[in-house]
């Protein structure tokens, strides 16, 4: 994995400013203890879309951007200069490292609303100075693997590849978004940097403007295209599909192409992988005629590949109008999330330890609105799984808590939004921990994982472990987020104190 | 301007590989002159939002990137082991270097659809490989800066800053975002690097975090909170801007806040800048109350800043409402553009030289569709503006087709939309060149503009230009673009010739 140029950039300041004025405030004020720890959680409030979950994505750039954190002297310079911070903050900055913990679920693991994905666990100036940079890698590709992953669903089994570059929000979004959207299922990327960084198969074959760039002596349209077509097909008798939507795509960028084909197979080349391209018009009926028109002439093999504006809602439409397509270049409705392109999660603090007696005192922020009240200390999160590997529920514990799966009578847990009831019993099932460390005194705990490792995690997630009804676009089932008794009654505690 | 953490980065391969594909098609095709000049034109055809224009951003970037392109030997090697291309053309890569030239709207010119924004000529291959690049800067940035005007115009001369970095799509969305914000007129950012590459003014205060960090001895909230609230005020006492909303606005955060500036105005402190921040709840209302109490309790000069959630929509709500807001922080909306986080601007093929004639040959790509037809051929675009410097329309010309507007009887002009109509005369206007030469023979021609310049620009014109009719949200004043005679005609020939 060739990730130098990228991990060269020193991102260590992409921060909002309250991070440095809260810290300059801790750091300035004696009363305070700057090597009490506290803890942050990560999560989010709802799944994008109205989906039934989200994938968990972003988590190497995180330990790479913690791992990696330092001011440099430019940076102090630039600080200084802004007027306020104080000079023994700064000198402070100048030799900052972050030496806390953080635990994190796999990258690629589905994820449910309001559990934590990553808990930070360090002296407070720096948790506090981690926040922006987490948020941000976590909520885009989130955001992008998981709008892949439902793109990837639509098309039910048929090749979806990434063309989203130029729709991009910048660089890093075109290229960490390639990133997220192969994690969340897509086979490939057109994005260059993206397949030299990450290891991701890339593609591409034409644009309109290659086509147009041909001009036949005649100057007429259809020879013109032809001659650009011919052209195209020595370069790549391997890989040659033909964009034919330029002028005319079945007066004469499907015939033009047939041509092409037939040319080749006269010419003795049985090519890997060629058929055309449609990137306008009426995709359902035009692939239609085009896979008839292939097929008559002898190319069933002939693939046929769309693109323009697709997402999970045309691509459903245009399979359900009977389209013939092989293959999907989705662009920038999945490199944006178009539909909804914000991905709320936030970070918020759970526990303070008393530096004195070592007692961790766990926080809650309370709401008017009871869906953001938060889930207060420091927790286990467990994945319930039934005898067939299915996912019946989010389970919430204290830390460390003995959560017994085998014990006589199944485990009794409680249901928040139901928590009158006492019926609530896991039988059969087994309970795995989702947090795993990654980072501990400020050094990895665990090696960098191999792309494809997370991409087949998705995977095998959605065909072993996510039930259908939480994968359907329309109502999905709510996934459950339970509690132990224990847990429960320690939230419930802290709300009735908060409320004296 | 410190942009050297940022320029040590190659992005040259931040590319579609199509551009590569069809560039090693062109390189390996002997019947191809790969030094036949070539024009591409940028633009795009609808305003976001259904706003009356848009503001054109990221030129800075398109002109580091054009003249920064190089492939290292790294990224030769990654290209070679993708085999889809030959030797010699890796080669040709190793050495290649863009030798065109580019014109350009000035940065922070207001734009119409379908208009040349930018106009790249160049051998094929080179044009053909600046297409990616262009169009992300282009697109995000100048997405952002018309969404940015939108909600600084809705804010009526309220100050607006930029929140967004935790919810931007990665690292650039958030950084450039903030610079092209900042284009189109909020006053700062709170993102740390931007202001340290851009020059621009950065800001931030406190999370709720902060106040939750503090913990009473009694464990009371509003205790806690005012712990929270004098620490942060003996660092920041003119810069005192406190949060109020973790707990309970009215009850506990503005008295607490009030308590706060009375104890330091009795300490003698003349705070330069200081007040509340609100970030949840009923914005219009709990400003209201907020601004009451804080005036009967002697601090009219306390600001009011509100954030969570806001764009241009609900910033006109809230106004409306009468809620009293000194500041706007626009978080997730702005940074995402969320009501339309697409910016389509294109890249189309416009004329081809002829290598022996020195001829060039427009180039129109037609379309089922009447409003996808390109405007073709080389062009000149000028903004005629009236007496009064108002702009009354565009017009495009053929390039270096004299366009007097002082000629007896005003200039005649066709409107595309209406060309049966023989009475289109500008009198009494003047016309504007809107391109200027960005890059001549790879070199460029003119210097790096001042951020500030750029930003006044995009003012200026918002004040003395750009008519209210088509700043206003709601069915806003479509721009006229006009034609030349000369040019209509031309572009009616092709399109006869074409439909031959």
């Amino acid at each position: 994995m060739t990730q130098t140029q990228d991990q060269a950039r020193n991102l260590t300041m992409m921060m909002d400013e309250y991070e440095l004025t809260m810290a300059n405030a801790y750091f300035n004020d004696p009363t305070i203890d700057n090597n009490t720890l506290v803890s942050f959680d990560v999560f989010y409030r709802a799944n994008p879309d109205g989906g039934g979950f989200a994938i968990f994505a972003g988590l190497q750039q995180v330990k790479d951007y913690i791992l990696n954190m330092h001011f440099t002297d430019e940076d102090i310079k630039y600080l200084r200069s802004v007027g306020h911070f104080t000079d023994d903050f700064l000198e402070y900055l100048w030799s900052f490292k972050f030496t806390g913990s953080v635990d994190a679920f796999k990258e690629g693991t589905v994820m449910y609303p309001n559990e934590p994905i990553i808990t930070v666990t360090a002296p407070i100036i720096e948790a506090q100075l981690v926040e922006t940079e987490i948020l941000a890698q976590v909520n885009h590709q989130s955001l992008i693997a998981t709008k892949a992953s439902r793109i990837v669903r639509a098309a039910n089994g048929r090749g979806v590849s990434d063309f989203g570059a130029r729709r991009a929000h910048n660089n890093d979004a075109a290229i960490y978004g390639a990133r997220a959207a192969y994690i969340g299922g897509v086979g490939g990327t057109a994005t260059v940097s993206a397949g030299q960084y990450f290891n991701i198969p890339i593609g591409g074959t034409m644009a309109h403007s290659y086509v147009m760039y041909f001009t036949s002596e005649d100057n007429n349209n259809s020879t013109s295209e032809l001659a650009a077509f011919r052209s195209f097909a020595k370069s790549y008798p391997n890989n040659c599909i033909l964009l034919v939507d330029t002028y005319n795509v079945l007066k004469s960028g499907v015939p033009n192409a047939i041509k092409v084909f037939n040319e080749m197979r006269e010419a003795g080349i049985q090519s890997k992988s060629f058929g055309i391209r449609i990137d306008s018009g009426d995709l359902a009926y035009l692939t239609k005629k085009a896979r008839k028109m292939l097929d008559d002439a002898g190319f069933p093999d002939a693939k046929i590949i769309v693109s323009n504006s697709l997402d999970e809602y045309t691509i459903t439409s245009i399979l359900q109008q009977g389209g013939q397509v092989n293959s999907f270049g989705v662009g920038e409705r999945l490199i944006t999330a178009k539909s909804e392109p914000v991905f709320g999660a936030v970070y918020k603090l759970c526990a303070v330890q008393n530096p004195k007696t070592g007692e961790v005192i766990p926080k809650i922020k309370i709401s008017e609105t009871v869906e953001k009240i938060t889930n207060p200390g420091l927790k286990d999160v467990y994945r319930i799984k039934d005898a067939n590997g299915r996912a019946v529920a989010d389970l919430l514990a204290i830390k460390g808590e003995k959560v017994d799966m085998n014990q006589e009578g199944g485990y009794k847990f409680i249901d928040p939004e139901q928590p009158w009831k006492s019926t609530h019993i896991f039988s059969g099932c087994t309970a795995e921990l989702l947090q795993h460390p990654l980072i501990r005194d400020g050094e990895a705990v665990c090696p960098d994982e191999d792309i494809l490792d997370i991409k087949n995690r998705v995977k095998d997630q959605l065909e072993t472990c996510v039930w259908q009804e939480e994968q359907r676009f329309e109502n999905p089932h709510k996934h459950y987020l339970d509690m132990t008794p224990a847990y429960y009654n320690m939230k419930m505690e802290l709300l009735r104190e908060k409320d004296k």
